[in-house]
């Protein structure tokens, strides 16, 4: 019975009812936030213009977990638990000795694993009576994500959108706006920084760490009226999204396994910590013998070619210096399809996790991405994003080896969202006409020359 | 506990094992099928050059149930049981007295629940030897089931895109592209109906019966390589989506409730089957106490404004004839945005359900569809289908007519697919450039006209 099933369902009860943070495991602790103007280790007192309170005590906390309120639990109700598939028919196609399974959080409303931290945060803000929240968006899922969030708890929402995509992703920008939210291109002439920006080349197209610039100025200068979200990097972001781990825990046991292999893409680290570090926990604290492997794109590899050092989060230089591995804030990485994962850095946590061996890395180049994703969705059925892919052509390598050595490991990996709006990726990919990306050297030399010196 | 779920899940081992088949309990038996040149009722070799054999059993038979294949069932298992949800979150946005429910169709890899039938019309193609599937699609979902489908079970597949689509809608030709299928647009000059149209309108934008025409003309043509399927109208078809409403029974009762009103969008007619006719079932044999409601565009209303008269499925008049109600084979509908209806017919077995007065149905203008679809949306979270709107649109009528008469009806509603790829429909309507249709008598009355005279 169990060796025919695909899907390993749970019922609602079985949605987690805490979030695990791994920072009470990590083998040292986290290196200080700095303030981006003293350079000195900020307080929390620093962080309230931007979070509310509550965000701002877990994303210090040491408590091992943190209870999930009601409110956020009804809603995750409305796609959670999300299922864990076995890949029986992607196996089959590859011909491999390798078991194969994912998490698909592409069935949640906003399309994506972005929901999960979306919801809490939008919670925590209308608990303190914010009005609304200022955010950025890049390729568009989370913007949907925050601005569903937003309207389910009757919060304003001010989305600056980079301006490439709101102009190439139209749909995205309609979706954003039927949630309600205000939906801007960046850099605009809204903010100060957006104006410097377009002062200094009126045709910018923005990137993702100017939008963050200007949605950090209009949450700053708004008098608390609002604050500012955003999706991945930071510490209680990752924790949000730990219920993905902590629902495939109980998926791969309903499956009678254990994976041997655990693998996620990694744009600022969101999905990838929400499957991992649950299991990170098991390979830390209890001891078990399981890799954990973050997949980036290689013209933006911020983990395999970055550096661990303190950098600003942003273009401007607006938010504070966290020490993570980075590319440069001033690198714009080249126009991969895969816009999730164009940052410059990469969390904290899994900075450190990487530079302690707990993870390993590795890049992937648009054009085999792409082959995977197609790959993929012709045995699942299932159309993943382009990031996702990146994960999809790690496990395809992984199963590659497998088979050629006569193995049979369990591969678990994050299909963190649908492609349904990327679909003119897939349209330049099947006629031909994608390009791939070298790793670009000089751009990312240049900007780390300009990375701020400090120690530590 | 019970009464804070949102929804209702089903392990894999509930997915149906059986198709209900109505015409086992239609009051009097449907009226026979008409040979288009002949006029006289066809027999199974008369459809032996468009279907496999077993489908053409399946259209015929009067057996009550009939055995989902292993294989079938297997592919179901990616996405099925679907899931049931409570509308909480709407009930509380309308302020209603009446407890609404929906069946979520979208969670399929197609996103929709055409691939429903999409599945066994490939299988039992593919068992018979069939080498490729000749089709048709309009807004593109029954073309992306039809392209998976045939992916899955390794036949070829030949979609004939109605030409305005084709044009408007390049995510939707890729994802049928990306599942290794040939887009055509139609009408095409690989046919001689195809030339033809061509040759009378060299602009044509095309119709949903002109490609109908061109797949059944190749299918024809082919010597028996290939074999036509349709996502819609036929009693096979509307069989297989009976697993809808199976399930939703199933669902229901674990909510502790039972449908006193049904509501479904209907073009074909496929759908709306789906969930109605199991419950149809409870109310024809076991009497049970229940309205089942069908939801048309008032642009193309063939239940409420067409006649039931023999007709021809397809412009060229290559079908078999068909009782049905219709508006006229050479109807051609305005241009709304909810493809999936624009068809000029209703599928036999729904068109003689509501002569027996055994379904109701009403129309819905477009801007109350998406003004319903935007309700939905902000408080469930998911994008519907245009499609799937006018269901919506009807289940907030029911549901103000109850609160205004202070009674709690229970309302089950097919929520058939999600509206990710008609994302361009919502920026229109969010920006105000939404346009109605009055309903286009003339352009009836000339079809209607033109309706073969046939008895019966």
């Amino acid at each position: 019975m169990t060796e025919s099933l695909t899907r390993f369902d749970l019922p609602q009860s079985a949605i987690p009812t805490r979030w695990y943070n791994i920072q009470a495991d990590l083998p040292r602790p986290l290196p200080p936030v700095l303030h981006p103007g003293t350079r000195q280790p900020i307080g929390p007192a620093d962080l309230a213009p931007l979070f509310p309170m509550e965000l701002i005590k877990q994303e210090v906390s040491q408590e091992r977990f943190i209870d999930i309120p009601e409110e956020v639990r009804e809603i995750y109700k409305l796609w959670r638990p999300t299922p864990l598939l076995r890949a029986r028919r992607l196996e089959k196609a590859l011909g491999t000795t390798a078991r194969i399974y994912y998490k698909y959080e592409g069935v949640s409303p906003s399309g994506s694993h972005k929901l999960n931290t979306a919801v809490p945060q939008a919670f925590y803000n209308k608990q303190e009576g914010i009005q609304g929240i200022t955010t950025e968006t890049g390729a568009g899922q989370w913007g949907t994500a925050i601005s569903q969030a937003c309207n389910f708890f009757g919060l304003e929402c001010y989305v600056y959108m980079v301006k490439v995509s709101y102009q190439q992703k139209p749909y995205r920008r309609a979706i954003i706006r039927s949630f309600g939210a205000q939906v801007t291109a960046s850099p605009s002439d809204t903010t100060n920084c957006g104006r410097a920006a377009l002062a200094n080349d009126p045709n910018s197209t923005g990137s993702l760490g100017m939008a963050i610039s200007e949605a950090v100025e209009a949450a700053a200068t708004s008098g608390g009226k609002y604050k500012y979200a955003l999706g991945s990097v930071l510490n209680h972001v990752l924790m949000h999204q730990t219920i993905i781990g902590q629902e495939s825990m109980l998926q791969m046991k309903r499956a009678g396994d254990y994976p041997d292999v655990i693998i996620g893409c990694t744009g600022g680290g969101s999905n990838f910590a929400g499957i991992a570090f649950p299991f990170l926990r098991d390979k830390m604290v209890h001891g078990k013998d399981i890799r954990i492997v973050a997949v980036e794109p290689a013209a933006c590899p911020s983990l395999t070619k970055g550096i661990y050092a303190y950098d600003f989060g942003d273009t401007a230089g607006m938010t504070p210096l966290i020490k993570m591995h980075t590319l440069g804030a001033g690198f714009i990485p080249p126009p991969v399809h895969s816009g999730g994962l164009r940052y410059h850095g990469m969390a904290s946590i899994i900075s450190e996790l990487y530079d302690q061996k707990l993870i390993e890395a590795f890049a992937v180049r648009q054009l085999e991405a792409f082959a995977a994703a197609v790959t993929f969705l012709r045995a699942e059925g299932i159309v993943p994003a382009p990031e996702a892919s990146h994960a999809i052509a790690q496990v395809i390598r992984e199963a590659a080896a497998a088979t050629a050595a006569g193995t049979s490991p369990v591969i678990l990996f994050n299909l963190c969202g649908h492609g349904h709006f990327d679909m003119s990726a897939y349209d330049a990919y099947t006629s031909g006409q994608l390009t791939d990306f070298e790793y670009p050297e000089e751009a990312v030399a240049t900007a780390m020359s300009a990375l701020p010196k400090i120690d530590g």
